[in-house]
């Protein structure tokens, strides 16, 4: 057995990078926080994964967008999207003043 | 894609019944929001899933008793447990002024 708290040992300033911890591995699920703070992908970069993703904002706030959709989907806490392989998007902004704690369900092949 | 906020929708006064959602339903896992408002498990009885269980608390707080442990695991927002298949547990006590919002994965055999 583990745990942790999804909301602890969060940086007090902004660090050059965003954080990714996997918390549990399994035989065809993993669960893993990311923690951004004004981070946001590359210009021109799409995220288009093999495998689907359930994405929850438990804290801060970003902008995803999905291709294809006319404008980012503003996300606060509490939002969740399931992003099914190959839909391709991008995070356009996360909160440059606290940090955006994210806390993602990957499926492993 | 589907899309929600985990916090949203919640009861003003406690429902006769926790509330389970599942959320997202892939194969292997699954992910499910669970609202509590003072429910607990039934005395004398233990949760002994034959699979595997990711289980967070995003608002509210609850009492966690794993077997064998000397004491109730206290849990507050942004707390997570992993409970590998077979762990007997059961739950103790959740707020009975506000919804206890939980977020659980689990296995899909």
């Amino acid at each position: 057995m583990t745990n942790g708290n999804l909301l602890a040992a969060l940086p007090a300033t902004r660090p050059p990078a965003e954080a990714f911890e996997v918390l549990v591995e399994r035989a065809g699920w993993k669960v893993e926080r990311i923690v951004s703070w004004g981070h946001v992908t590359a210009p021109g970069e799409w995220f288009d994964q093999t495998t689907d993703e359930f994405v929850a904002l438990l804290s801060g706030a970003a902008r995803l967008q999905v291709e294809g959709e006319p404008a980012p989907r503003e996300l606060a806490p509490g939002d969740w999207v399931f992003l099914p392989a190959r839909i391709r998007h991008r995070v356009e902004w996360t909160d440059e003043g606290k940090p955006t704690v994210w806390l993602a369900i990957h499926a492993v092949p």
